[in-house]
């Protein structure tokens, strides 16, 4: 049975603006399981809207013209409402990717807000201008609603000058190039829940790899993040789906000399050909497509891929002089026992040793009963984050774990 | 008293020519002492020639034109022969940065070899260039003698697809965007000591820190290169004298697309005016200078220098499945104890332990007697490495260890 509102209650929208999609989640006033969730995809004459309640059924869509943001939010909200007739809502977050150095941790959008949100641009041109456009979508659509801009740089933003700058002319780091990180939304989840499943590695060294279509690794100490893979832009550190993860500036210099590209052309490159698809020369962006092939390009994917984690994991182990805990989300992480298993069999010096049939089950903890670091799996929820900003904003605590 | 060369006797040439100097070492026909070791410094106009003999004491230069690479290989052979009348060279070794994907080994030089040198230049155009000047100018100043290039990529060439890659379209590897290594003369030298002093550690995991006004680590298992931190380019992974070390491309497309910059400039603050001296914020790119300055700006370059060689070091030991040696070689690594101390603090959990007492020596073994790791210092000879590469191509084999 589809859950209902009551008139009375009050109801949290998470939503995450794309640049062809708009993520939504609904939440009541509280508990963690969504009332709605789902998308509008591929924004545009050919987009279509999916929405499922709370028991995985599909609800009805009312409108399907979703030829902008705008539209495709008002269809969306004209669907829930069919669904749950006494919506009321009380406040929408939004998952911002980028939050400069000022915003480190929730705030609600005022113009001036914005006004810094659309600054901050030409630091993730593919993300933020969407993501602002999400927030503008829904400000229009519910009037008086409070916006809550939560970002996904924010958790990075206490780590120490060493890793959050590079080796460029000092007034680089100055004028805002830095080592953003990313995931933030993520890593703040997983954070919670490791302390929450095991609270004594919240005084040690853990190490979480987000590992999906995008990815990266975080080094957090007592909660707090001090190292992650990402740096300035959504593009470094570890090789994702499509983006290239780690590359020699050298490299963007030969294609601007050598091969005489334009700056769109390179960005296109690095943005939307790298990565596992690039390195499966052509074969795919998916890692279970990938697994699945079994052939000679899918195997230099999954190889540098996994290979290219092991180095990471190592760089953070090192970054806080050891590690206690590892932990896998994202769609990789939660999912690939192949992937999992392959990133740890070399690690063994790091004191990781996987139980074959608990990482088989995706169970929690799947290191084994003796090893000196606890692995285990996280299923990421940055809905969760957002919402519970949200929440917040109204004066709803998120009750505690 | 001034080594002769006996009229019978042959000499051999190590020749490392650069954009704006050109280093030599003569040697014997056996042994590792230098007669003669120098440099023409500031090539063009205001250029000087700096020689000393295997005593130490300033050679009277003959000819102080060094106007141009030819001028300046031409005064100091004729300063060289004022001081050996019976100077025979039997062979010229020399330093090129680049060897491509075909040079796994020394070779001697044709015409078909440079022209293949040639082609490689756009690989590595701030270097190569010069390296093919100096053999051209020594050709010409020597007609007949054999002269054999020694690469500083060849020692990495062995290294599995995982670290030669970039997660790029699989045509850039094809047509040679691969992660060369570079410093392969040092590592080769440094390979060869270890397994002198050491033998037993040649049979297991080695991380070489090559640490100067270049710098990059090096994994070796059983004493060939299994990942090493620089990439396509002399710029990437750790931070250096002047140039950046890692940086996100996103960076690069942030240069170009929002400051507008060209290519050139581009490559300027990237080579020239990054790494120490861009975070000291212009005060030096010299370990030394900075080590005496103990300012904010000092610091913050160290400190970031440490942290990436810390980091570095964890992903070097994280591709081997661990580590059983660390050797510190190059201007710093060789002679900063602080930089030495620092960097190995943080890696107790990697079996690292120095003796403060050793370190501050600069003695060989540095390591706690019970150290897991074992940590040495190695004063690199590169210029050997390439006089034995010479002698060897006239059949004088090295005398071993």
């Amino acid at each position: 049975m589809t859950e209902t509102i009551q008139a009375d209650s009050r109801a949290f929208l998470a939503l995450n603006a794309g640049s062809s999609s708009l993520k939504v989640a609904l939440f009541g006033a509280t508990g963690d399981r969504a009332l709605v969730t789902g998308q509008a995809e591929r924004i545009g004459p050919e987009g279509v809207i999916k929405l499922k309640d709370a028991d995985g059924r599909a609800l009805p869509v009312v409108s399907g013209d979703i030829s902008n943001h705008d539209a495709a939010l008002a269809a969306i909200i004209a669907t829930v409402r069919a669904a749950f007739p006494g919506l009321k809502l009380a406040a929408v977050g939004h998952r911002v990717v980028h939050g400069g150095v000022n915003f480190t941790a929730p705030v609600e959008v005022t113009e001036a807000v914005l006004a810094e949100l659309t600054e901050l641009s030409p630091f993730a041109p593919l993300h933020q201008p969407h993501n602002i456009a999400g927030i503008r979508a829904a400000m229009e659509a519910f009037p008086g609603v409070p916006q809550v801009a939560c970002f996904d740089t924010a958790f990075h933003r206490g780590q120490p000058f060493v890793n959050d700058t590079f080796a460029l002319p000092h007034r680089y780091y100055e004028q805002g190039v830095r080592r953003y990180g990313f995931h933030g939304l993520s890593y703040d989840y997983v954070t919670g829940e490791v302390a929450r499943i095991a609270p004594h590695l919240m005084a040690g060294r853990v190490v979480v790899a987000h590992l999906g279509n995008g990815a990266s690794t975080c080094a957090i100490m007592r909660g707090r993040s001090v190292a992650s893979s990402m740096g300035f832009s959504v593009l470094d550190g570890l090789p994702m789906g499509t983006r290239c993860g780690q590359v020699d500036p050298g490299v963007i210099l030969y294609m601007l000399e050598r091969e005489g590209l334009s700056t769109a052309e390179i960005r296109d490159i690095l943005y939307n050909k790298s990565g596992l698809l690039g390195l499966s020369g052509g074969l795919s962006n998916d890692m279970r497509t990938l697994e699945e092939a079994d052939s000679p390009e899918s195997h230099r994917a999954i190889d540098y891929f996994v290979f290219r984690v092991q180095r990471e994991l190592g760089a953070m182990a090192a970054v806080m002089g050891g590690i206690d805990a590892l932990v896998f989300c994202g769609g990789i992480g939660e999912n690939s026992r192949v992937v999992r298993r392959r990133i740890c069999e070399r690690l063994g010096w790091m004191g990781v040793e996987i139980d074959h049939g608990r990482n088989a089950e995706s169970a929690t903890i799947i290191s084994s009963e003796f090893a000196r670091t606890a692995v285990m799996i996280v299923p990421t929820r940055e809905e969760l984050v957002i919402v519970r900003a949200a929440r917040k904003a109204v004066g709803i605590a998120t009750e505690a774990a």
